[in-house]
């Protein structure tokens, strides 16, 4: 880990820079397994299947008998454990959930809004070092709780042909409706496009490689809806001098083995902080099963003294880092000052794996930067919020002067016409 | 417009065909044109607004004098009009600020979410053949609600070098931080990269030609966030017998006038309903200044009778549409069963022109069926939303074995070690 002491501003566009990634290279290769899934459909799953997940797949869709397999797999522990970050996440999500509210304008004006669930979503869910069986539940949940009405979920088998018991048992118990054997880009072509097994959705949720992000990307121009830009994971840390050396270099480490692109930021106001957390690293980092993948994270990784913590908010708010983590005293306070993050952890018992699994906020967060414009997943991300409108007589004569005077400004005469034939209507009724 | 009776169901996919446009062609001239601007910033601007524009610009920052000017130049009765629309976009959208409640999932462990503004927004507003100062209030009034520090607002100048004064009029009394003359791919080009006088933003929003909008979505792959698909504009009507033909005539034709690419759907449940809404709709266009280009609009357009009321909604719910009129007697149950539009219309007083200028809702919507998965621009488009946790000692003692159950089934030892510190450190303090 770098340490840069008292950086000028200047210096901070380097500080904050994120590794880049080239997938306009990947294009050729993603499109042409595109569109081979979108002409030749299953045979084409079947024919990616086999060459990329070493798996002969005659049916995609999880059996009855798979899924009852897969919950006997499953400890009484992590199954408990599995039901109590749900229940979290249904009160958190849950809360989400918006109520209409008719708010009258002008008189006889009367608007509002309803949200009505996207009604097929597509998740995807990767295979890979770790069976990620928690995003299922940050995916699935609120796509239950927003009242999706088919919620499909893809995850590449093992040569063996199976999926993790995990994400299995957790897909069943968060109400996905269908679950398919399928991985990679073909997984993504096999939602985006339908297939005779895999309905076509309209969004498309979920992490993936880099094959898969640039996937979701070209299916995207095409009209599919994307959760949010992926990027590698990242989180920030600011620490005073009440931070605990340990409990730092514990949630640094968390996210740096999630992979060798993964960074972490440590922002401190405190000189005296800076080596017990190196030290700290460096004894919890020889622990680990994952040492030498987090390792090469924390090589491309900055830890920073700031003179105070305006200047360190300052610098994070820059930054817009997926996870933010307050290891200060005065969190709150300096929390009300946070403008670019995912999520926000306050305090030293907030630590990020709380939100990874089992708080009730959600996994599914902007990186790399994108936290300057998008938020992470919710309900509101398996919702459309459709605006409603009802104007009265009385309405539309306390209003038509203004529409007719704004339609005629614009040149658009028949958007006038329509008020004009409307108050004639009213007034030869007035008349009568 | 082509008249459509009772439809079998395989022949919906051609009624609801939205027309497709290309814009792959063009990324070789937007992309030239994004890369020079890149580079060459400020010079860029004036070369392409020599070019496209025949102006001549030396500052394109719209000055004191020239808003000025342009006030003077509004009518009375214009601006009292753009007054009672502000005032009612600002009712509806004020009603859509989120206020922060604190959950409390788990007895110690709180979440909970807070809007932040976008620091930095560029609004889009197009010059060409009618000036669309009406998308200058939808985009700017919720900006300035979400608390945006900074609203940047690029729009055309005419070969005399000036914007037309409804627009700035708009732009200043709606709270636009800063207004330039640069249109086209360069204004895009100018918000997303920044020059040395156009602030960098984080999100563009606004319509525009098919430059532009291959234009934002190339800038999109490169970070920035973008309000939503762009795709010509479009209506859908719903007629029973109780529907005024002369009305429905008019919506249609206040929606075709927008452009020869514009589409509408006629939808009615009654036969007796087509020949004399086909009757006004040919006596109302001859009396309309845009008339060809709204002929040539509804030559793409269909009437569609249907068997019911069901009927007609399933086909409105796969179609989609941007607007959606239900001019009908049971407005507000058939409004319960939509579940794709951009912006619902109930009954007959309710044209869409109200929506599009005055009523309060929002005119910026999704198009070309996005109303799958898309929602219209409200305040949330101009805000993240940020989740926040604090955890008490309590909190991780009640949440972390959860927490360590499920990390160490995903194979992260360092997630898990992250509590498994923490509560050891509270496992000390209680034994003291």
């Amino acid at each position: 880990m770098q340490v840069i002491r008292y950086p000028e501003k200047s210096e901070w566009k380097d500080i904050i820079a994120r590794p880049t990634f080239e997938t306009a290279s990947l294009e050729s290769i993603v499109s042409s397994i595109l569109d081979d899934v979108k002409l030749n459909g299953d045979a084409a799953l079947r024919h990616y299947t086999a060459k990329f997940d070493k798996a002969e797949i005659e049916n995609f869709a999880v059996s009855e008998t798979e899924f009852e397999e897969a919950e006997n797999l499953i400890s009484a522990e992590l199954k408990q454990a599995i039901f109590h970050a749900k229940e979290n996440l249904e009160i958190f999500h849950g809360s989400q959930i918006e109520k209409p509210e008719r708010i009258e304008t002008t008189p006889g004006v009367v608007c509002w809004r309803e949200s009505r669930a996207i009604e097929r979503v597509g998740l995807y869910i990767p295979g890979g070092t770790a069976p990620l069986f928690s995003t299922v539940l940050m995916l699935a949940i609120p796509a239950r709780i927003a009242g999706c009405g088919e919620i499909v979920l893809c995850s590449p088998p093992d040569s063996t042909g199976k999926i993790h018991p995990a994400i299995l048992f957790a897909a069943r118990v968060c109400g996905t409706t269908k679950v398919f054997k399928i991985g990679g880009v073909q997984a993504i072509a096999a939602m985006a496009y339908g297939t005779q097994t895999v309905p076509q959705v309209y969004k498309i949720f979920g992490p993936g490689n880099q094959f898969v992000t640039c996937a979701k990307q070209m299916v995207a121009r095409e009209g599919i809806a994307l959760d949010m830009p992926a990027g590698p994971s990242e989180v920030a840390i600011l620490a005073d001098d009440t931070a605990v050396p340990a409990f730092v270099a514990a949630d640094l480490l968390s996210q740096a083995e999630h992979g060798a692109d993964s960074q972490v930021l440590f922002v401190t106001t405190e000189e005296k902080m800076i080596e017990p957390v190196l030290r700290e690293l460096e004894s919890q980092l020889n622990r680990l099963p994952r040492r030498d993948l987090t390792a090469q994270a924390l090589e491309n990784s900055r830890a920073v003294l700031v003179k105070n913590a305006d200047e360190a908010i300052e610098l994070l708010n820059e930054y817009a880092p997926e996870h933010l983590i307050l290891a200060c005293q005065n969190d709150e306070g300096i929390a009300a000052k946070v403008v670019n993050a995912g999520s926000v952890f306050l305090g030293k018992y907030s630590c990020e794996s709380a939100g990874d699994y089992a708080s009730g906020t959600n996994h599914t967060l902007p990186t790399n930067g994108a936290a300057r414009a998008y938020s992470g997943v919710s309900v509101d991300s398996f919702v459309k919020k459709i605006t409603f409108q009802k104007l009265s007589a009385e309405g539309i004569k306390n209003l038509g002067a203004t529409i007719e005077a704004m339609a005629a400004a614009e040149g658009l005469e028949a958007h006038k016409n329509a008020v004009t034939l409307r108050l004639k209507e009213l007034g030869r009724k007035a008349a009568v």
